[in-house]
């Protein structure tokens, strides 16, 4: 492993473990009555995820002020609604999965039933810890309308109807791009908006970012399609080979896995460019542009 | 039917035609891309539903203020939040219910994925549509946390899991409350506190509504659990029998029907009692009450 590598991995370790401790404060008890619903809460939220949307918040916001910590509690909300989309995608209605981040999904082990609602449970206590936050007034309520946006009817969920809609069906570059777009890359970019906005960041550089995370949040999704052809369960923590079996719209069953490769590539490289005038700030981004591009899981 | 009963089914009838015009207008279209889901979020919004929870916040605050149009939009939001549960407890996981409202279930129409999705995009677009109401800014706070507390882990969802955990069991007296306070009372007294807040009523008043919405909704669950038993699909909209099919924890399996009846009569009374004060002017609410214990659907 290279040294770049390697500094990146302890740092992502110790930025995942703080993280980890925020949400653990403010996640209800597994203890807690009624104890099912407490437990599935927790079995997917603490399954080992890479925390990848929280550490892109905290490392924007690292652009601009070193006083980190502040922006934890938000990061733990975003890995909250990731988590809540992750089990709703894995249930039999969605994609059916029974594996996720290399543990068995919520469903298989607590029942689709406690999992639809662990599911639901998680983004009312995702809004509910925002409308709670203890945050200047005005950039509360721009993240809730954001986030209450980007996660629902004309985002996140657009994405995943298309998605679905799209199964079988030989799908335009357009209707690809549509899926990826709302499916994955907002919830890249809504991480790097928000250590945006906490960070008071001036607008040319909300601008810039916004374009970095756009570039970004695309070459994740293409390198995940080429990962569920590549991958092993092993490495990926979640069943390989799925988008193929079920005939899913993806960047090589479009555009053919060298091009993938090539567009994933290139979309790394002019992420990295617009990150050059934060020079050595960038230094952990610029690692993980990288890691994005050739990660193993 | 008696003159009592035509007045309250006018005046429902109206408030419900306001209502729904404001849901209307601020729901996406039908026709929005993708079509899939802003059809299936219109299946069930627009089934013809009795708007009992919109119908209760205006007429609270009627209590106090003639201007009643200014809680439509706030009154809309809890119709959404309401129809979100119905349609992921029809789903095959939790109830498996092919009615709703007189109609097909929307996973029965748009298929359980859909179905899954499109209660999750009414959940995110109620917060984001309180998210942007234009009302002062501390009540929008306190309705944004309320809210989301109420219809999380520790309310709703708490309901619902006992609920699922309780088939096919014996359940003590004090876990059939459990269930019903969480599933259906908190959703009959957010509508009479949120009335509360928006008329800006004195908090003793908010203390005795507060009761008064307690009371009234164990009623209507205990109502609802012997219609259950008792009414037909075409009165309730709805299976019938089904809580029996499937041993649901209800009033009439650990009180007998007869006992039930003479709760939720008593509670009415005592309901009704609480609104003694205000006259005239809780005659809809009166009304509301008696409707609550003698409605065949």
């Amino acid at each position: 492993m290279s040294k770049k590598r390697m500094l990146l991995k302890k740092d992502m370790k110790e930025k995942r473990e703080l993280i980890n401790i925020e949400i653990d404060r403010f996640l209800p008890r597994k203890d807690e009555y009624p104890k099912q619903i407490h437990k599935a809460i927790r079995h997917t939220l603490f399954a080992g995820g890479k925390r990848l949307r929280p550490y892109l918040m905290t490392n924007t916001y690292k652009l601009f002020r070193d006083d980190i910590e502040k922006t934890f509690y938000i990061a733990g909300i975003l890995e909250m609604i990731h988590t809540y989309t992750l089990i709703h995608d894995d249930l039999p209605e969605i994609d059916n999965d029974d594996y996720r981040r290399g543990r068995k999904s919520c469903h298989v082990v607590y029942g689709s039933d406690i999992a639809l609602l662990a599911g639901d449970a998680l983004l009312s206590y995702a809004f509910n810890a925002l409308a709670n936050a203890e945050i200047d007034h005005r950039l509360k309520y721009q993240m809730l309308a954001e986030l209450s946006e980007e996660t629902g009817h004309s985002g996140l969920i657009a994405g995943q109807v298309v998605d679905i809609e799209s199964e079988n069906k030989k799908v335009s570059q357009k209707t690809l791009n549509f899926i990826h777009n709302n499916k994955t890359a907002r919830m890249i970019n809504i991480p790097v908006r928000f250590g945006c906005y906490m960070a008071n960041a001036p607008a040319e550089d909300q601008k810039r970012l916004a374009k970095f995370s756009q570039k970004l949040g695309l070459a994740f999704q293409i390198v995940d399609d080429i990962l569920d052809i590549e991958g092993s369960k092993a490495t990926l923590g979640k069943s390989p080979g799925k988008d193929e079996k079920s005939h899913k719209a993806t960047f090589p069953s479009v555009y053919g896995l060298e091009r993938s490769r090539k567009m994933a590539s290139e979309l790394i490289e002019s992420a990295k460019e617009l990150l050059q005038k934060y020079d050595e700030k960038a230094k952990l981004l610029l690692m993980l542009c990288d890691f994005v591009l050739t990660r193993k899981f």
